[in-house]
């Protein structure tokens, strides 16, 4: 039987600390360099790639041998390391090579449908379809092992924390609050349904009530909402809940996980405590409740400056209760061609803008659109206000709030990143506190949890749930990371009047609040100490830990925007007898399409079986 | 806003280093005993129970204020630490007491439906109703707690033995092989389901096809089979594969596994390397394939000393290709009456033994219903081979192969438990190798793979694939804990042409092990590199090292026998609307049970209602 010996070492590690020695090492083929006298295979493992030699002195059958490779074999070598004539000071392994004494091939590859290699084009879809070769990349598998390590970092901080890791089930029941649940059909119970959860916040909060004080979990949580390129199906977050703390503690308990990941993981020391931004002072500034403050370009209010503008588009914007509001780009005045501005002035009618006003300042003039309307007064204000030292595009909205604050948002943002301010491997994180308790959902058109029905007022907004409600504000918190909201938390509702008015607020009656939430209002009224928790989503850290732009990067085996997997066909058909047993059946109008799609996988075999008998 | 200062300790670590001190705590109010001029109250947390003290000293106020507790109420007690004049040795905390100079109710209690203490009488459905209350019993708090160890354990291990962990999908593709699939319907692909993974092995292997080298995660997983008391509709695994090694090397990292989680949650320095025994081996001398090693009484084969037997039961079953053989059950000669014998022969009937015949000897004699058909010679032998000393029961069956192993393992394992000979505390690990490959699936009336399809046959094995498969032994082993499969794993199949025979062999068409499996036989064309792995079950290493005998005590929200979640009534009804998104519908024959079943939850949650109006 195959006896596999315990290798040496990882390619990869392969220094001149083992000059001399022999070794052992197994991997794949990258490359084979074929001299006539001399070959030279590059040997890649999860670790690196080493160079090992075979030459004339090793005999006719070892070339032979070491001729007939292939990209992607696997292989194991002995040999010797020895120095380089000629090293490459750009690899790990750049000083040494091994001298092959033996090789043998464990598994022979067919070509394949690309080449292992970082700057790899081919469609998503055939990534996807190949990806345990996709996944050979080095570029993938550190983004792996790197998620990885935030993983051991997290159990290693908070079980030292004396953090109880909990699982919380998986088969769970589905509640309409919030987005799409996953169904899970159960069989004991014909025509009834599971749902997959969309985060364990019930389950942890029990777990309070049932005196644990600290839990945590790495979660798998589902949503079946339409993907947009940083969502999946199913996602991962850090998940803690601790008992008889308030914001101080969970935000202390966080900043030193975060810390810790960190250091761990990039090396990086994190200064705390953290800064600290309110939901209204971030809207204000930044435009947007996630703040990316790698760099300044802060939003101004310029409506003290603008009180008596004789430019009506900024005159009757303050006379209709809005805003004139505005950010300066430095070195935009050259940066920004008329053009250029043109294209954003379009793209922020999305976000409703009826228009970007617009002035360069350059050698102590101001010029475009604008310039024309700025009185002398109101061109001092806006040098003093910004600080102006020339080459700026000031960039104004005047309208309402929020579209002040959606336009200025995307401006900001949109600007930083083609002028090119925005430090490299620089990770800035900050609390938003102090949020709104409620937010209008535009789409279902009503009042909706900002955080979750859970979330405790504060103590205004306990007196304004039964007046005004949605004037209340929270106490919950969010972690930002370089303008993305890497997880968010509340202290939790612990007090059965309170999560009744709550409900009520959000248009519960009494019977659909029992019904849906009956065991949790029961479980208040039995003991329930005061609690808190946070959440953080693995993949979205991940992801801007590794420097990658998708969270597919970071995930083994995504789902692909239509929520399908094209390795193993999920989803697919399923047998008539698998759905007798659930008590379903497939609606008639769904009918059609599963048959073409279970006809399409058999040719699909079919073809397989065809080409592999060629 | 309710600010909560950070407590000194945890009530259970109060002990003497805290004299003199003051204290802040949390905690519940397990007991209040009212003296009239004293009060004591028992304050609970995770940690355990410290008595805190009101005395006439403190004020009216005070006194008022701890009178006034109930049971379970939340409080938060400020006070100091002093030396009992009772000492209570048998509590942790027993040499002190806390002082009270305040106390705060942060949440009353209504009085629980059942007391909150480690012997509790309750229904199952009640305890899982109100599973937040059942969880502050200490017993259970204590065995999630260890449980949570055992995860700290494997993390810390495995990701310092450099093993990555990944993620694999939740939501994948059913395949019909092996138990049954959870299904969760597709809303993109109306008709079509995802199926909750079984176990991550596809994904690890491709894993291990990509290059990481060591994998591992603690992956939930799903099985929709009629449960037993040792089952659950998800279970949890420590799953893990690596590439390069053979079963010495993967046996290797267990045992270090297991020797750092015993050391870590139980303080027990296991002795490495654990015993082997072959799968035949482990039938012959213990009658089953999961030993029970912490207890000899093995099996004896006694064909050799009754091959020439008078009795005919014997003569006949070895004259028929069978056996006879027995264990000699020590001082069961005292504690087995005629009765209790006739019980084990009635219950040993479910494994089609035709009976059971034995014999006691005692004071050098032989007695019992077999004694008479005993010839000299066949004492002698039978003293000499079980080395009687006297008192013992000798239990014998005769009869085709798997009846006696399957009789005689429950013989043992009931009498050696009834007799009170399994040591306490004791934990036995035994490694049971060279399994078959396949197994008769009676139920089915079919072959299956033994382990799964993806095992790799040993040398002989692979040759008789394709001649007599089903005599074909697998490169596989279990790993066994005091009498249980704690988990198991294999070399798997690195090469297209095995895992093609393999398919062959369990019945596959070509087309249907394309259509299956397709792209795992494209994978091992890629340059598969040979591997293996293993998963151990999470929820029974828990169950056997907390000492428990169900595996619901060591999770924390689990299913009742009938796959149901009394405490949020999962599964339930969903709305239509969500049924018609997915392209399903309840069929006919389930409606009535689906609304009879949703007009009693609106009943239930109407009654509640009513009851918190009252």
């Amino acid at each position: 039987m195959m006896k596999m010996d315990k290798r040496t070492d990882y390619c990869g590690n392969i220094t001149s600390k083992y000059l001399g020695q022999d070794v052992l090492l197994y991997g794949w083929v990258q490359r084979v360099r074929n001299l006539g006298q001399l070959i030279f295979i590059d040997l890649r493992d999860r670790e690196g790639i080493v160079q090992v030699v075979v030459n004339h002195d090793s005999g006719k059958e070892l070339m032979d041998a070491a001729a007939s490779l292939g990209q992607e074999y696997v292989i194991e070598v002995k040999g010797q390391v020895n120095e380089r004539a000629s090293k490459n000071p750009d690899m790990k392994t750049g000083d040494v090579e091994v001298i092959a004494s033996e090789i043998d091939v464990l598994n022979k590859a067919k070509t394949p449908p690309f080449e292992i290699k970082d700057d790899l084009v081919a469609s998503e879809q055939t990534r996807l379809k190949y990806r345990y070769l996709d996944l050979r990349r080095p570029t993938l598998q550190n983004a792996l092992i790197l998620r990885a390590k935030i993983m051991t970092a997290t159990n290693a901080y908070l079980s030292g924390e004396g953090f109880i890791n909990i699982e919380t089930p998986d088969l769970g029941k589905s509640t309409p609050e919030g987005a799409r649940d996953y169904l899970v059909p159960s069989r004991v119970y014909p025509g009834s349904f599971y749902a997959l959860p969309q985060s364990p916040q019930i389950f942890k909060q029990l777990l309070m009530g049932a005196g644990f004080d600290k839990y945590y979990q790495i979660a798998r949580c589902f949503r079946d909402e339409d993907l947009r390129g940083d969502r999946q199906p199913e996602f991962t977050q850090i998940d803690l809940e601790t008992s008889f703390m308030d914001e101080q503690g969970v935000q202390d308990v966080t900043e030193g996980l975060l810390a810790k990941v960190m250091k761990d993981v990039k090396g990086i020391d994190l200064k705390l405590p953290l800064p600290r931004i309110t939901w209204q002072e971030s809207m204000d500034k930044y435009g947007c409740d996630k703040p990316d403050v790698r760099y300044e370009m802060l939003i101004h209010d310029l409506g003290a400056i603008f009180a008596n503008s004789g430019f009506k588009v900024f005159s009757s914007a303050l006379a209709n209760g809005g805003f004139v509001r505005g950010i300066a780009v430095k070195g935009g005045a050259k940066f920004y061609s008329r053009k250029k501005i043109d294209a954003m002035q379009d793209y922020i009618k999305r976000y409703h803008a009826k228009g970007l006003a617009w002035t360069k300042y350059e050698d102590g003039e101001f010029s475009g659109p604008v310039a024309r309307f700025l009185s002398e007064d109101e061109k001092q204000g806006l040098i003093k206000e910004f600080g102006l030292e020339g080459g700026e595009l000031l960039l104004f909205i005047a309208d309402q709030w929020k579209v002040c604050c959606d336009s200025l948002n995307y401006l900001r943002r949109h600007t930083a990143k083609e002028t090119g301010i925005i430090p490299k491997d620089t990770y800035k994180y900050l609390w938003v506190v102090d949020w709104p308790l409620f937010e209008y959902d535009e789409g279902d058109q009503r009042w909706i949890a900002a955080h979750h029905p859970f979330t405790m007022p504060d103590d205004k907004g306990i007196e304004l749930l039964e007046t005004d409600p949605h004037k209340a504000h929270a106490r919950s918190y969010d972690i930002v990371l370089n303008g993305y909201e890497l997880g968010g938390g509340s202290i939790r509702i612990h007090k059965r009047e309170i999560q009744e008015k709550m409900f009520k607020a959000l248009g519960f009656t009494k019977e659909r609040a029992y019904e849906q939430f009956g065991f949790l209002m029961d479980a208040l009224d039995m003991g329930f100490p005061p609690h808190a928790g946070l959440a953080i989503g693995l993949d979205r850290f991940a992801m801007l830990l590794a420097g990658k732009d998708n969270i597919r990067d970071v995930i083994a085996f995504p789902k692909n925007a239509s929520a399908s997997e094209p390795m193993m066909h999920a989803p697919s058909p399923v047998a008539d007898q698998q759905l007798r047993e659930l008590g379903i059946e497939v609606a008639e109008d769904a009918k059609e399409g599963v048959e073409k799609y279970e006809a399409s996988l058999e040719k699909e075999a079919a073809e397989d079986v065809k080409s592999h008998e060629e």
